[in-house]
């Protein structure tokens, strides 16, 4: 039995302590300053605010001023924070870090490092280990893994990617049940790039289910082939960044935009634009009612990768229209269906 | 203006009218024995009874006895035809093909050829030309295209896939328009290989669905990783076959598989499986109710030709335990859940 402390008790945090109770260890679910309430009522033995699903009375629950107590002795540490506090929720818990830990993480998009430069989480949280722990791994956790669902025990199949695989096959170990399947990879740039632009894509599709609302008629086909471009330009950006391409054709990216382009806030915001709403109307709204939609600022820290990447000479935003037209719908206001039936054509023209 | 002959009045022949006449060619629609009432009800200014949804006026229309005047001073062939009459039909139009024919084919799956040996449909149709018509260039469609919203406009990339790619580039100045819009490639098995198997891998998402009826819970992670592992294994079938890995991978793959996915009868088909019904129940049922579901056959030839690839050491069935499971299930009843679930441990842990 070993003991594993998941910060952050949010919907996938909450999750991810059914399959590791169920393997018999001791889980630790500790609760920002946002999350009082969550663990009040887990506390109180009710469901999950967010799913509405309970969880394994086994897991302890610690709240915010309680860090110290729910990372004793605790060598294996789960992010599940939202991408843009990562790395400040993150620095509370370095402290309590040993060169024995190893730190997974089930964050997605993008951040700026200290020195300012768009980069995956995991290095968000590496350049928050001291010298001393340096080597401590970060593992990389992509692919189809809807909260609620792993609450409930639907199979599936999710990646652990690490550089050290060893740290990868430790938390496959602590956590594989028979319905929460892991594969391990040592792919991380293609997992991260991959589990962040799906994000922004399946923004692309929920657009596609939108149009229904314009003129009454299905746009499957236009979903389809979004899906197609989609696939095609998170590969070339993962590729330039060096990641790899079974990332993208797998469970991290095909596999992640199919679930993620059926259902969720990314696609809710597409279909909203598909419809006819403009975009900063359709984010207004969105802030006015506390609402985060990870595809919104993955399409730009998607967009300014490129632009950098351009730069560097790896890959241009004229390989990546879709991307691009994205940026333009959702930050410029262009027009939606005129501008994807546009990268359509330009898809199979050039 | 061009002259172009759709040999089959179904869903998909009839729906190409509509991107080639509204580029102004004379597009001749003929039906075989089977589609007498369609070529009725459309003369008669109806619906199209599949689709139910009109076509274009300017559509000359032909009954089974009128081939010759429907094939007259024609260059161009649509085949339209299911794929288990693929070759028979095309025999009768062999008589009136020239050295100038260019042949297309929109029908989707595998069939046995003269020598009893399963391959695809383009190699059903080259079997059939005559020597002094050998080099007449077949051109493979594939990609996410439901018919009838070919028929609405609704926007959609395809891939018209020909070793003679100005064959190819002819089709696709016929009958590209502002949404209908046409990709060219080479790749001939690769497209088909994908086309005939996303399919039978529709089934399998089709489960994934249908599990909801089991325990009332949803399965998207389920379905998302069970597409992962499609792809996987279409890619391995193709490569085997000697295609490439970018039409798996694009519109006729992952494009096509999200939309067969999403609806249809394959999805249909599994969805029943899903819900606890046995095969052997379901497919009686399909027969009596006289419903063709493409991807039951198509599981069978894809089995079968690993089978040999097996032989020829090319592929293992034991590489494909997802096609491997579908056959089990629908060809010997095998437990639906269970051989998904153990699908999809073993992808993760070998």
């Amino acid at each position: 039995m070993e003991t594993i402390t998941i910060i952050g008790a949010g919907a996938m945090g909450s999750a991810l302590t059914t399959p590791l109770v169920e393997n018999g260890h001791e889980v630790r679910l500790w609760g920002t300053e946002l999350d009082g309430h969550i663990i009040d009522e887990l506390r109180a033995g009710n469901n999950h605010p967010k799913h509405k699903y309970p969880i394994l009375k086994e897991t302890k629950l610690y709240k915010v001023d309680e860090l110290a107590e729910a990372m004793k002795d605790s060598k294996y540490v789960i992010m599940a924070i939202t991408s843009d506090a990562l790395g400040m929720v993150f620095e509370r818990v370095v402290p309590f870090l040993t060169e024995e830990s190893i730190v997974a993480s089930v964050s997605k998009g993008y951040d700026y490092n200290k020195s300012g430069e768009i980069v995956i989480l995991p290095e968000i949280l590496k350049e928050r280990l001291p010298e001393n722990l340096s080597d401590v791994p970060v593992v990389a956790i992509g692919g189809p893994c809807k909260a609620n669902e792993v609450l409930y025990r639907s199979p599936t199949c999710v990646v652990y990617a690490c550089e050290d695989m060893e740290a990868a096959k430790t938390f496959k170990k602590l956590i594989q049940t028979e319905v929460y399947n892991v594969k391990v990879d040592d792919d991380v740039m293609g997992t991260e790039i991959s589990v962040a632009m799906k994000n922004a894509y399946a923004v692309a599709l929920g657009m596609a289910e939108g149009y229904k609302g314009i003129n009454g008629l299905t746009h499957n086909n236009t979903k389809s082939a979004l899906f197609a471009i989609a696939i095609e330009e998170m590969d070339k950006l993962s590729t330039a960044m060096g990641g790899m391409t079974r990332s993208v054709y797998g469970l991290p990216g095909a596999g992640d935009l199919e679930v993620t382009g059926e259902a969720g806030r990314n696609r809710i915001l597409g279909e909203v634009l598909g419809e006819g709403m403009k975009a900063s109307i359709a984010i207004q709204k969105m802030k006015d009612d506390d609402i985060t939609v990870e595809g919104y600022p993955a399409i730009r820290f998607g967009y300014e990768l490129v632009k950098r990447l351009e730069k560097e000479g790896k890959l241009t935003l004229k390989e990546m229209p879709l991307l691009d037209m994205l940026n333009q719908i959702l930050y410029e206001d262009a027009l939606c269906y005129e501008g994807i039936r546009k990268v359509l054509n330009d898809f199979c023209n050039n």
